[in-house]
């Protein structure tokens, strides 16, 4: 699927060529776009980062990370462990300069059309700092992907009210709106503001938006499963399901957690996309498609112009911090 | 509506006579359940707690509040300010013994029924001793109210694995597994775990709770209208939903936020119902009908009667938090 939206990507697939080989000679429509990069450990679902960094170094994770570090590869995409994935990422590439740490980020649809939403689950607790960094990258990231001009930025929170939430956040929301960071600072929104896209860009901690996400996805997944429980029970339904099905189906299409597959890692010098690990392949084949634009569109240099752009103009994000 | 469902009931307005009177007299099926209660003072929405409790004395919350202190009312429902019904709740009836916070309980639809969700709000911090507090009045909730005779009860969590999240919640977790409380621990759950009702209990902190349940509340809600425009797009959907309507229509009712409105303040001595702020009639007659049912069904002397237990037990819930 990605071979044939990207016919000039070529992929390098690291792993057990015994397992690989077969599948790929199978598919007689690759051609020469495969080159599959033996790799004799495995990182589990369940290793601790600080294990995967110790003992991975021969597996499938690490060599895929490093290509992209050695110039072999443009971006690498996995469905692997998430703690492995950034741990190996952030020492084999970097953060780059003036990011504390790296995010996860991702698109969500919404009534408007989509949000960016980050940290994803990278970062349990994040200080007012990460915060504004995660801002920043997401204000990028918005312009990038969404080509939006001047896209808005929302901190969630519990309450739209400046006494909300906790000091962390508060913090925050002081340093993005005096700053001179010529950001569009909309200020708190709330967790049903995400899908009516109150906001360009959902910035918060990464437990916090990682349980968002999930329970957004676990909500859209409940409502298609009472929806097509529905139909089945009726045969009334059923006879006006004929007529009624080619659109219900681009609704379903619409809200489908496949599309939204494959999340950037951002803050690093190099393009690292995580899939969910229950994808089927038209999932994985859309977090090919979010690498691959990632880096048509050089969003690694955009988010690096910003940074410089800030530092130089006297503000320092650190100096804002500060305040 | 909460009339003709429990009619027995009998209601106490509190706030503006001169604006509430013209309203009730134009029902004639009230009859003679109403009582108006004149209150010269209001707590407006962005009235902080603190300022509430110093001024609000003469308000219809802090009257209403009163009622139940006085044992003049069972129970009382306010659609207004979150955090100051909560402080004067707090002031006006204490917490119970043995409580430290109170915390907002309400029930979300799930693919197997419905889940028992605690704390949606009232704390936007909490420690691993407060958790187990909740997970203890949850599990009450649960017997009482959902029937079931041994509740599961899960920590959410951005991972299952045991190595995940905060330390707040690994501790809380350890409490929760190892102390004697004869609780049906499941472990960590995930934001996508609350929909697919994977346990009865979901515990959390209110800022997570709340982030977790405006999000599914927006989800649902952009799904609705996904649906419904999806339907207006075309004149042959539009045909097949003559046919199709009675049951989507029944699927919609079973996720309108509507029908789970109202929101219970557990932990304190005495009901405390919340409706949502923006909700219509019918919401607000569901918020009066989860006040009767707690009264009916004696929530509070449940509780009550299970931290006694176990209290009694040998193992307090301060012994059980210290270790």
């Amino acid at each position: 699927m990605a071979r044939v939206r990207y016919p000039k990507a070529k992929f390098l697939l690291y792993g057990d060529e015994a397992r690989i080989k077969p599948l790929v000679d199978a598919e007689q429509a690759l051609g020469d776009c495969v080159t599959i990069k033996h790799t004799p450990d495995v990182i589990t679902g369940d290793a601790k980062p600080s294990q995967a960094l110790r003992q991975g170094r021969n597996s499938s994770m690490w060599k895929a990370i490093e290509a992209v570090k050695l110039g072999e590869a443009s971006g690498v995409v996995s469905a692997g462990n998430t703690g492995a994935l950034m741990a190996m990422s952030k020492l084999l590439m970097r953060t780059m300069p003036g990011i504390d740490r790296p995010a996860i980020c991702s698109l969500f649809p919404t009534r408007l059309g989509e949000t960016v939403m980050l940290d994803l689950g990278a970062n349990a607790t994040c200080d007012a700092r990460n915060l504004v960094e995660f801002a920043i990258m997401g204000e990028c990231f918005a312009r990038a992907i969404l080509g939006l001009q001047r896209p808005s930025i929302g901190l969630l929170n519990i309450g739209s009210e400046d006494l909300k939430g906790t000091d962390t956040l508060r913090q925050a929301a002081q340093m993005l709106r005096e700053s001179p960071l010529e950001l569009e600072f909309h200020g708190f929104i709330e967790g049903d503001d995400i899908a009516m896209g109150t906001v360009d860009v959902v910035v918060t901690d990464g437990f916090t938006g990682n349980v968002a996400l999930k329970t957004a996805e676990g909500t859209a997944k409940l409502f298609a499963e009472f929806l097509k429980n529905a139909i089945k029970s009726s045969w009334m339904a059923k006879f006006g399901m004929i007529f009624a099905k080619p659109v219900l189906s681009r609704m379903l299409a619409r809200t489908d957690p496949r599309r939204y597959n494959g999340a950037l890692f951002v803050g690093l010098n190099g393009v690292v996309v995580k899939s969910h690990g229950g994808m089927d392949a038209v999932g994985f084949a859309n977090a090919v498609g979010v690498a691959v634009d990632m880096i048509a569109r050089d969003l690694n240099t955009k988010i690096g112009e910003e940074l410089e752009r800030i530092n130089s103009g006297g503000a320092t994000l650190a100096q804002a911090a500060s305040e």
